[in-house]
């Protein structure tokens, strides 16, 4: 069974899971869990809806690090996987997933000399870019590999990475056509500020606001003769957003297929809770120590959960209130006394902020109801190179 | 050479490390860096202090999850080596540590079959507990798998686990005596909430205060006829402290190995900041976009650096501030413009909090001045269960 190694250290475990009988109950905790039923919903949703619209997904394979979940995105539609590094590509390629966008800029000879690497195995490979050194970097090592590179320009629509929109970029894209061994295949646009605006008329007046100068680059650029076969944007926040703004031709959002509590609560387009993707992410923790009443100490705590939003992990029960307890514990206290979880019960969690939450595991359990239907291997894992 | 199959991915790496001319700059970037110099020196200082005190070292393998480190800490004279949990404990046992500590309660059927096979190889290792069924639980399996398990009794002198000294302590300790297949081997107080206080003063009254009770527990033990062979305490923040509190055999510090900037912060015996321990531990940058003056942008961000305290990674060269740029980013601002690093230079940073930072990598390249003298491999990343 694929990626279900670990089951080696128990093999009670392994007979039941063989006999299709392990269940949420018999995992060890912290344990990550797939809801497959919502898992399986949002991936038809998000196709069907950016199919709807004419263009294409390329959904970020930053949130889930897991070629077999790359697998069924591109078996519902999508045209390829987006991967923030060449690290995380490397991964998505040896599993067996094609038209890799690597979105953030391959830097420095070792690095380039891997991404050679890739794109002789996947020749269709895309690589951002936003630094004239680095395209002729990049130029310099297709020549000596014999391959030619296929280049996104990257546009500085947010706070973070990109090369400035309009003349800068233009001058970017004269520099590629220039050059022999890599071609331009397209634009990305990420507004990562935009994603999480509250409320969805701020966040779509933001979202134009950040797109409007990558689509009047495309038409820069090909007032200019230069094609641009594609401008990458979206984010899941901005994934009813995004579609209706013409020149983009397809989304890359990643947090759709798990959900969790900061875009929950960014607010939808119909109310106050975004809930157009359904919660398939969970952790399950198991209380470890139970001081008194009203209070239980469970075993997930820093390495469990990602703790860069200000939230704390939500119970699914909604019976108690999460607190950090540490590296390795999580505090719930209850306002009715006589809920309190007792030692060996296991309390179920949606997380704050899935991608980094996912990045602590090496695997993750897909249920169907209770029953572990698949072990999947978070591949690439801790590969931010 | 141990750990270092990460190299096969680059072969011009693998050849300048087998040559002794692989360095810092080599890298692939975000990289966690161990310092060998100020580690040494670190691990020597403590194993000096507590020998000198008549007391046994038991630093806490949550810190670094690296049997490599564990061996180096038990050849400068640890008597043994803590685990958080008991999957942390089996990669200690497998990669040849001996002396365990595990200093969660093992909870659950499979968690407690785990315990046994571990206690049938590694015959020495203690379990903590703080609750009467589990304690059961323990010797029933015990007696199924024919084995003697060592118990250490957790005592509540923090905010999360262990039992209410005194009394209520004391009861579990007639209960493990009482039962043919389990042993008292000792006891445990760890005050988490004291590590950090800040200011040695303050810090050493409310290290005092917390482990007062734990210590009177065991004199009403010794009273009773109950020998109690250990009480493990103390933390890197309490390391002078608790060795002047008599009743305490041995010390559980982690974080000295590596310390950080909540440690540095908490302020030391002599000054503001507390700095018996060198900085070891550090992650390597690359800028990957430089977007104007005074701006520059790293490829380390939420997956790079630990993010459960309120204070940002701190460049070595304190010539930028750090602010987050989400999951895979960070933003560098510069006071001194003309100081703004290019793409491609890389920046180095101290981290706010070692241990989670150090779980997000699969292993830590350990530098003798610039050059890369070992890999480890961090073998328990990710082993929380």
């Amino acid at each position: 069974v694929v990626g279900s190694s670990w089951l080696e250290v128990e093999k009670a475990l392994a007979e039941r899971f063989a006999n299709g009988k392990l269940t949420r109950e018999d995992l060890p905790t912290p344990a990550l869990l797939l809801d497959l039923d919502a898992f399986e919903y949002n991936i038809g949703k998000m196709a069907q809806h950016v199919r709807s619209h004419g263009l294409a997904l390329r959904p970020h394979g930053k949130s889930h690090k897991c070629p077999e979940i790359a697998k069924a995105l591109v078996r519902a539609g999508a045209v390829g996987i987006c991967a923030a590094k060449i690290s995380e590509a490397e991964v998505f390629a040896l599993g067996g997933v094609g038209g890799l966008l690597i979105t953030t800029a391959v830097i420095g000879r070792y690095k380039i000399e891997r991404a050679i690497l890739l794109a002789k195995s996947r020749p269709e490979t895309i690589f951002c870019v936003d630094d004239e050194q680095n395209i002729r970097d990049l130029s310099d090592a297709a020549r000596q590999g014999r391959v030619r590179l296929n280049l996104a320009i990257d546009l500085r629509v947010g706070r973070r990475t990109g090369i400035q929109p309009l003349q800068p970029a233009v001058a970017l894209a004269e520099l590629i056509e220039s050059l022999p061994h890599v071609r331009l295949a397209g634009l990305q646009a990420y507004a990562g500020h935009v994603a999480h605006v509250a409320g969805w008329e701020e966040r779509k007046k933001a979202s134009v606001a950040a797109m409007s100068p990558a689509v009047e680059t495309r038409q820069l650029l090909e007032r200019k003769g230069i094609g641009v076969s594609f401008l990458s944007a979206g984010s899941t926040g901005t994934y009813d957003i995004d579609v209706e703004i013409a020149g983009v031709t397809e989304l890359q959002p990643g947090s759709f297929i798990f959900m969790d509590m900061v875009y929950n609560n960014i607010g939808g387009r119909g109310g106050p809770i975004f809930d157009d993707f359904r919660n398939s992410l969970t952790v399950l923790t198991t209380v470890v120590s139970q001081p008194g009443d009203g209070v239980a100490i469970v075993d997930g705590g820093f390495k469990a959960f990602a703790t860069d939003q200000p939230c704390t992990p939500l119970p699914k029960n909604r019976e108690s209130i999460y607190s950090w307890g540490g590296d390795e514990h999580g505090i719930l206290t209850y306002a009715d006394v006589a809920r309190t979880a007792k030692v060996g019960d296991t309390v179920e969690f949606i997380v704050p902020h899935c991608d980094p939450s996912v990045n602590l595991y090496d695997r993750i359990f897909c249920l169907r109801g209770d029953r572990v239907e698949a072990v999947w291997p978070i591949a690439a894992r801790g590969r931010s190179q």
